[in-house]
């Protein structure tokens, strides 16, 4: 369990994005406010997270891992939130993923004990303050990549430096041609790997890769490169192994996003015994809140894959409601939506639902041919099909739910997200700490 | 002056982004720290903001506004950081416009008297707490804009239910055709004014529109518009004044986004007189800091249009520094910084300076041909030109400094960005509210 007392216990200020207060209000004081989101309770937009997608993909994640064997360290840049880490640990998550050594310090405050930092660190300023919370706290640890031999010397001598009384632990980062960070061939992993074992000050703790920048138009060559890339880091750890270099109880494997973490838990299974205990770690992030956009087609995909292990859909957890604030013309709804509010990188939101605040039925769905067309920083601009009775019907004042495409560049606009039941019933809040 | 007390106490945590703490920090302390991003002692990636730049554009945009005898509300949804508001009310600023109520309830709490809502207000319970505010301080005063006789009929009644003593002022939107908010017609917008002049708790304050948003790439037609419409705002608040429906002392005039100022300016200099004294106010909210892309672009555009009266130009005070965190290809390297912390709605970052920490000189400029290629969450893709001498001199560990298009998002990424000297020295720090 996670210490997030200061977090249910700090007072919000009116101003709070997503929340209409008129006066201070502690935030665990949320779930006796009685707000719904469908009788315009809250301030718009707003972003709400559902309660039962939550917990739906939470059990779905830890069902796949175990029937595959293998473990998460989910990664949290995704949501960046305490109280989401906490439900990921609390199923089972093997540690969190982190990228940056901002993010790590954000976990370490609410009570994180075991990072993979899947990123290399560089700067000796990030360095310093990363290797204070290893000095100060022996239950502490996290594992960081590493893809340059400069990288290891710094590291090397950072340790030194910081006199810490245990080695850095370290992955060997392995990446592909036209990829990002990591080593282009299992020759230079290698001598990194050798190099990281000639340090006293550091451990070499395992292998990573990231499989999921593989993503183009064409799904079956991104197939075969994900699983070459998958056996690429088997054939080094194995070789790495028959050097002995490998420094820890256990050897750490990991790859896994969000995309094609099903290719990633087949492929670590073809491992071979090895000198000691492999831990086998995915790190997807997006899973938790799924999306209408790009991850929903990845896993429906990934669903055609693997029709015997997994058996029911992620959902999709994360919606941003708004308002219309204007019907300048006939099929056209401004809302009080904008990039400050929802992701637009791969895909401009999808509206979903409209509801008029005050009717009891259920919000309505909209046909799929209603396009959010442009955002400008706190406008959406949606286009309604010609001749719909939404023309006509659709006014000043009406709710539009839309889903989004990409959790994270959602996440990274909301301090607060609310948690609602399956009738939009605010329940409580969540923070994120970018 | 501005309430800025509780910002310059508050204390920073280590995970603050751009800051590299081991240990919590109050915010005043910053300046004694000696902190030099050249020299590392930033977190990476760091947002800073050039002190020279800043003072330069607030004296430019003041005597533009004097030389044009129009007061400016600067666009405060930009920065949302109430040390840039501050700054701006000091140089003259008329009061600040804002986007949402959660906005003004930030620019309230420290301390902002007047603003200019530049859209409507449509929530019941946002405009509960907006009304909250102008019931319990007199001195606090707002103007929203209304498009729809169903908004004017929901605040009228609002103010009434609020028991509020003062009507509250509303100024007409005005748009255009194809445009985004705002009447599609000046009868239209006649017959909006009429019904507030109707309503005994509404106040006709003015005439309003937004002109920023005709950026096609035909710029000569685009011109052509820009100008229309002033004039089309003149020919209403003409025709809204002849029917003597303006309820203020006097009549408020506001148009100007960050690109086309200048003609707004010139076009309400050609009013005639009228039944009460006018104040014409201008918007802009990117001239605090410009950029070095979109805006750049379209001041320097100004610039010629405005030969005679704007001298020197708008200088770019935004920038993001980052660390080469890898080379893994010749004329790739992979920068610590990402969708979560530059602008890439409009242009991705430009590459602008690269700096050896420990290495005396200046930052070296990077050539044109340097692109950012791609973002993902938290890296940046460097191109480099082939079989330039920074395929072999740029190395892991290396500052890369880049400007960002459209400030609005980068602004947004960044609870705390730093203040500089021209030598890149931290002096302080500045806070934002997303």
């Amino acid at each position: 369990m996670l210490n997030l007392t200061s977090l249910s216990e700090q007072i919000l200020l009116p101003g709070t994005k997503g929340l209409a207060l008129s006066a201070p209000l502690k935030q665990a004081d949320i779930a006796q406010q009685n707000w719904n989101v469908l009788d315009g309770d809250t301030s718009f937009p707003v972003a709400v997270l559902k309660r039962s997608a939550l917990r739906f993909n939470l059990v779905w994640m830890k069902q796949f891992c175990a029937s595959h064997n293998i473990l998460l360290a989910p990664h949290g840049k995704t949501t960046m939130s305490p109280q989401i880490f906490d439900m990921q640990l609390a199923n089972g998550a093997w540690g969190m993923t982190l990228a940056t050594v901002n993010q790590l310090h954000i976990a370490y405050r609410y009570g994180v004990k075991r990072v993979l930092l899947a990123n290399q660190l560089i700067s000796a300023s990030d360095i310093r303050s990363a290797l204070s919370l290893l000095k100060n706290d022996p239950e502490f640890i996290f594992y960081a990549l590493v893809d340059s031999l400069e990288n290891v010397q710094a590291l090397s001598n950072a340790v030194q430096q910081a006199g810490l009384d245990r080695p850095l632990p370290l992955l060997v980062e392995l990446g592909f041609s036209g990829g990002r960070t990591g080593c282009r061939s299992n020759a230079d992993a290698l001598t990194l790997a050798r190099a990281i074992h000639a340090s006293p000050h550091l451990e070499l703790a395992g292998i990573e890769g990231y499989e999921g920048l593989l993503v183009t138009k064409k799904r079956e060559e991104d197939l075969v490169k994900v699983r070459q890339f998958v056996s690429d880091l088997i054939e080094l750890t194995k070789s790495v192994d028959a050097e002995n270099l490998f420094g820890g109880e256990s050897i750490l494997l990991s790859a896994g996003g969000s995309a094609y973490f099903d290719l990633v838990a087949h492929g670590f299974k073809q491992v071979q015994s090895w000198s000691r205990p492999l831990i086998s770690i995915l790190r997807s992030g997006c899973y938790i809140t799924h999306d209408h956009g790009f991850y929903h087609g990845l896993i429906d995909e990934m669903q055609e894959r693997e029709a015997t292990s997994v058996g029911s859909k992620l959902v999709p957890a994360l919606e941003v409601w708004s308002m219309v604030q204007s019907r300048p013309e006939p099929d056209l709804a401004i809302l009080t939506m904008g990039k400050r509010d929802a992701s637009y990188d791969i895909d401009l939101p999808f509206p979903l639902y409209t509801h008029k605040i005050g009717q009891a039925h259920s919000p309505q769905t909209l046909p799929t041919d209603c396009k959010i067309e442009k955002m400008n920083d706190q406008h959406a601009y949606l286009r309604l099909p010609k001749d719909s009775p939404l023309c006509t019907s659709l006014q000043v004042g009406d709710l539009v739910a839309c889903g989004i495409s990409h959790p994270c560049t959602t996440f990274d606009k909301w301090p607060l997200l609310l948690i609602v039941n399956d009738n939009y019933q605010v329940a409580s809040a969540i923070n994120t700490f970018f």
